[in-house]
């Protein structure tokens, strides 16, 4: 295995740079992916990115990757501290969209170095609301599909760096997610984060942070959220596998401090991080 | 250039069988394809292919390929009969949605054999109503983008060989296009086609058909069009740049004799390539 200073990767196991040219994956965007924080090897939050992984691959009635080859290729490509990319796709077919006969899938793990967390976490970031709205689709609601345009043109919104993230709502102005997170609203000592079943992609963080208030005896409702319903909330904060979570602390002319309920569930993911094997 | 007995690949105008793995067509399917047919060596349709194109890549902000050199690529893998698939994806970039700073665009131009054509557009074909309802994106309509989970999804409701294609409607049942086709109804001798403002892919074939029954003197407007109004068409019929017209003869229980109006428009394209230089 080659050593890069920026990336690696392993395609069905083996080293590689490159894909088929024919892969179903390029051609239609078939397949699924799941992004994940890595520390000391050790993929984080593991356990739920393997369900998350295996619903969205029942859904495109893919194969799920073996789960011990999975982990251990993450293992050769992020050794240390680093990002890991999983794409699982329905592999090469010649052209057309039939699914073919007997489809061999095409894994692909990838390391990148970790982000600088900078102070978003601790300081909260600044959002805007994007102008795109979402497509309902039920049939692919919550996947990690990689049919992932809106996402690219709603963050091709803007540049301004002081803004990290963009609120995308659906066609009736509900709230659904950011471009790159999920979206909780703390309102009364009560979360509440967006259903996902006409749009959406449903983060494996967004899992364990529900898991994790649970856990913490705070209530947590998956429901319609109104955009408008954000102005109302005590706390605003969102969600990924490599950010944690982060505060809002700005929305247009809305202003909010970081919230305990963030800070609470922060410390409550780093417990998990420290405990999980 | 390699001889590939079902294909051949430039990527970027060299012979290649794969493309970067961190490709942007791959990870989000950023990036915009065409299929089109060749005959001894020329690209039929070429004019309005590349208008597709143009506006297909204005769309996500993607530079257009050069129109000599893609020709010339065309030429490259496809000296005889052929089908030809051109990709132009937003090119490689680590990870995230953000746009690259500078992004150089992945241009991948293959051949394929051309499928048998069968008597398909001599004596018709069944169809099927897909339950798949296709998602309504305003800002991608017409688009033959990378993101095309949905049609692979609708083709996958089926596999009984004798129905040809599905035809796929939106939310509010209005008939949009077919699986991998546009589709035209004929009604006391006037054409329409659904408006593809909302989904569907605006096919090349389909804007020829349009210029050539304007050109015949047939009427033919883009509209809505509710699903229900099939039953009422004296014929239905569906393009695209491989199949020419294929005029439907059965959907369910309604059946349709090969109408005139198809014949003439296949008549006209025939005419149309041949006259093409």
């Amino acid at each position: 295995v080659e050593r890069d200073p920026t990336y690696r990767i392993l395609v069905n196991g083996a080293p590689a740079d490159s894909v088929a040219a024919l892969d179903r994956g390029l051609a239609f965007g078939d397949g699924v992916f799941r992004t994940l924080a890595v520390h000391a090897g050790r993929p984080l939050n593991w356990a739920r990115h393997l369900e998350r992984l295996a619903a969205d691959c029942a859904v495109l009635d893919l194969p799920v990757p073996d789960t011990a080859t999975l982990r251990a290729e993450i293992g050769r490509v992020a050794p240390g501290d680093a990002v890991a990319k999983v794409i699982v796709t329905r592999g090469v077919s010649t052209r057309g969209y039939s699914l073919p006969s007997s489809p061999r899938t095409t894994r692909i793990v990838a390391a990148f170095d970790l982000p600088d967390p900078g102070n978003a976490a601790r300081e909260g970031v600044r959002v805007r609301r994007c102008a795109l709205v979402l497509s309902e689709q039920p049939r692919l609601a919550g996947v990690k599909s990689l049919n992932r345009l809106e996402n690219v043109l709603a963050r091709a919104e803007w540049s301004d760096p002081g803004i990290r993230e963009g609120l995308l709502t659906d066609a009736a102005g509900r709230l659904i997610e950011a471009t790159a997170a999920n979206v909780f609203l703390a309102t009364g000592g009560r979360l509440a984060t967006p259903r996902l079943v006409r749009c959406g992609v449903a983060g494996a963080q967004r899992a364990r942070v529900m898991a994790l208030a649970a856990l913490a005896g705070i209530a947590c409702e998956e429901r319609d959220i109104d955009f408008a319903e954000i102005q109302r909330a005590d706390e605003v904060f969102l969600t990924n596998s490599l950010i944690g979570i982060w505060p809002v602390v700005a929305l247009d002319e809305r202003r909010w401090e970081v919230g305990g309920i963030a800070r609470r569930l922060q410390s409550a993911i780093a417990e998990d991080d420290a405990r999980a094997s």
